[in-house]
C-alpha cells in the first residue's frame, strides 16, 4: 500500500458506469422513465449525477423525498412507492408535489382520503419472485385473490386506479421473471376494467440483474422481453400513457467495488477463518441472505487453495460473509468485492466501533463511452 | 398519545434497572470484576452510570477503548477482548495503557511481538455453544485440537500465559452451558501447566440470559455454578488471581423497552401482516436470526387474536420480525418490545431513510433498591 491508497474499508465509485449503465438501461427500455431506487445508494454524487442524465426517483420514504427535495430534484420525478408508508410521510410527500404512490391493500388506500386532488395510485400486485436472488412478494403485493375486493373498494369509493406496478424481486437472474409478472399485471388490469377503472400507468420496478459471477440476462435481452410483453398487450387492447422502472443496483452495483483489508487469518477446527476490517454490520450486509460478491485479492498469492471463511471485524458471530476457495491470504492483504456499489454503505450501522466503507468517486472520464 | 410521548421508534432505559442488575451480578459472582461489553450499548450515560458502580469494560476495537478513555475511564478497567484485533488497534491499545487481550490462534499472538512489556494475554478456548439462543463458537475460540500448539508455541517464545477465557454464547439458557465450558477451561490450563505456562486469570466471558418469554436460570443460579466450580478447580490446584466476566444483555437489556407505532395492517395470503415504524435495520435486527421479544400493546384490543407477521417499515423483504398470535392492531397502536435495551441502537442504520430509535433515561429513583 503507498500513501496514496486511502485506509481501507473503502468503496470505489466509477461514475461511467453509473452512465452506461443509465444509458444502455434507457436505450433497453424506450419511452420509460427510470426512477432510480435511491435505497440503493443515496450518495449525494450519484443523484447529482442521475439527475443531469434526466433521471427520476423510487423513494421509500419522507426522509428519502426530502433529500432529493434539498438536491432540487423536481416533485415530478419522484415517486413514492414503498406500499405501506405513514399516514404523516402521505400528506408531506402530498403537499409537496409528489402524486404517484404505491399501495398494495385497502388499508394502504384508506390512508389516502385525506389527499384531496386525484393522485396516481399504483396497486402493486404480488408476483412470482422465483427467479430472484432477494425475494420481496411475501411482505409486499396484492396476492390475486384480493383483486376484486380492492377494485370493488375502488369503484365504490370512485377512486382512480392510475396504474399496475410489480417487483419480480432484487437480483432477477432470468427473463421469466418478467415474463409471468406481465401475464399478472395483464390479468389485474383486464378485471380492473371489468370495475369501471383505467389504469394508465405500468411501472415494472426493479429487479435487473448484476454480474456476480454467475450468467444473467442482459439489459438488452430484457428491453427486448419488455417490449415483446408491451407489444402483445397492445393486441389485447392494453396501451399506457406512461412507463416506469425502478432500477437501483443495476445502475449504481458494478459501479462500485468495496476494498477491505485482512486483520487476521485462524486455523479453525475444519477450515480456515479470514478476518476482514469489513462485515456484515460494516457494509456487507447482504451476504447474510447468501450474496456472494466476485473477488480480487492483491497481492494474488499462488498458495494452493483452500476452503476458508471470510468474516467481519466484530466480535458478533452472525458477522460471517461466505466461504472461498482461494489461496490463503496474509495479513495486510486486500480484498476487494467486485459489484458492490449497491445495498452496502446503507446498510451499514456503527457496531462495536467498526464504521462502513469511505466512498470515493473516479470522475467522469473525458472521451464519453459510445454505447 | 398525548403531547408529551417522543414519536416513536424510540428506547426507554431505566437505570435503577441497570443499577440492580449490576449489583445482583456483582453479588452472585463475587471477586470477580464485570467488564461490561459496551457494544450491547455504548450510550454515554450507561457507561457514566457503570463507572460510578466501579465497572470495567469489556471492548472490541479501538474505536470503543478511544470512546471509553475520552469518558476518563482508566485504562486498566478496560479489557480487549476481541480474539482478532489489526495489528494497529493492538499497539494504539497497549500505548494508551491497556494490557489486558484476549487471543485464540498464533497467528493473533505473532502480533504481540511489538510489544515490548509483558501483557496478560488470555486465550479464548472453543466450549459448547449449545445451550445458547445466539452461538459465537464457531467464528471465535481455539478447539482443543490446536492447545498444544498454541502452548507449545508460548513456550519456545517465552510467551507467558495470562489466562483462560471462554464464551458460552450469547443468552445462554441453560447453566450447563458454564458447567460444560469450566471443564474444558480446566483441562486446558492443566495443558498449558506441561508446557510450563501459568495462566492466573480466567475470565468466564458473556452470555447471562435475560427474561424473553421464556424460563432462565437466575444471575444467583449461575453465580452459584460458578462458586462450585471454582471449588472444584481450587481443589485440583487450580487457583486464579483475576476473575473476570463480561456481561453485556444482561446489564442493559430489561432496562430497555423499544416502542414502534403500528403505520399499516395488511391482509396477506395466509396472515396479515403489521407494518412497524422500526424494523430489522433501524434496530431490531436481533430477530433476524430467531430472537423474539415479549411485546405490549397499546391500547388493550379484545377482538379475536390472529397469526399475524410484524415487519419493519423498509422496503425490503428481509426487514421482518416474526411471527405473533394476538389481537390486530390498529394503524397509531403502539407495540412495546420488553428487553430490548442492549443490541438494537448499536445495530440500526439509516437504510430506506429510516432511522433508529431515540433513547431516553429514567432516571434513578430516590429509593435506592435494596437488592
Amino acid at each position: 500500500l503507498n500513501e496514496n491508497t486511502p485506509a481501507t474499508p473503502y468503496l470505489q465509485i466509477d461514475k461511467n458506469t453509473i452512465t452506461e449503465k443509465f444509458n444502455r438501461l434507457q436505450a433497453s427500455l424506450p419511452g420509460f422513465d427510470l426512477a432510480y431506487a435511491i435505497k440503493a445508494n443515496p450518495h449525494e454524487e450519484i443523484v447529482r449525477l442521475l439527475h443531469s442524465k434526466g433521471s427520476h426517483y423510487e423513494t421509500a420514504s419522507w426522509s428519502e423525498i426530502e433529500f432529493l427535495l434539498s438536491l432540487q430534484v423536481p416533485s415530478e420525478r419522484i415517486i413514492f412507492s414503498n406500499p405501506v408508508k405513514p399516514v404523516s410521510s402521505i400528506i408531506r410527500a402530498y403537499e409537496n408535489g409528489i402524486r404517484t404512490f404505491t399501495f398494495d391493500s385497502i388499508g394502504e388506500l384508506e390512508k389516502f382520503r385525506l389527499v384531496k386532488d386525484e393522485v396516481c395510485l399504483l396497486l402493486r400486485i404480488q408476483v412470482s419472485n422465483e427467479d430472484s436472488v432477494w425475494p420481496l412478494n411475501q411482505k409486499f403485493g396484492a396476492h390475486p385473490k384480493f383483486w376484486e375486493k380492492i377494485f370493488s373498494y375502488m369503484q365504490n369509493h370512485r377512486i382512480p386506479l392510475g396504474g399496475i406496478t410489480f417487483h419480480v424481486g432484487s437480483q432477477c437472474e432470468s427473463v421469466k421473471g418478467w415474463q409471468k409478472a406481465f401475464q399478472d399485471a395483464a390479468t389485474a388490469i383486464k378485471l380492473s376494467y371489468t370495475y369501471g377503472l383505467r389504469p394508465y400507468t405500468l411501472d415494472i420496478g426493479g429487479g435487473f440483474p448484476i454480474f456476480l459471477g454467475r450468467p444473467v440476462p442482459s439489459l438488452e435481452e430484457i428491453g427486448l422481453v419488455v417490449s415483446e410483453e408491451l407489444e402483445k398487450l397492445k393486441t389485447e387492447g392494453i396501451q399506457f400513457e406512461r412507463l416506469l422502472a425502478e432500477p437501483g443496483r443495476v445502475i449504481v452495483g458494478e459501479a462500485g467495488q468495496l476494498s477491505a483489508t485482512v486483520i487476521g487469518v485462524a486455523e479453525r477446527e475444519g477450515n480456515h477463518w479470514v478476518y476482514l476490517d469489513c462485515g456484515v454490520f460494516s457494509g456487507l450486509m447482504e451476504t447474510i441472505d447468501g450474496f456472494t460478491y466476485p473477488l480480487e485479492t492483491e497481492p494474488v498469492r499462488r498458495t494452493k487453495k483452500l476452503e476458508m471463511t471470510l468474516c467481519g471485524p466484530s466480535c458478533d458471530g452472525l458477522d460471517k460473509l461466505y466461504n472461498v476457495k482461494m489461496a490463503l491470504p496474509r495479513i495486510g492483504d486486500v480484498l476487494t468485492f467486485k459489484g458492490a456499489g449497491a445495498y452496502t454503505t446503507v446498510y451499514a450501522s456503527s457496531f462495536n466501533g467498526f464504521s462502513g466503507p469511505q466512498v470515493f468517486f473516479k470522475e467522469l472520464s473525458e472521451v464519453t463511452s459510445g454505447v
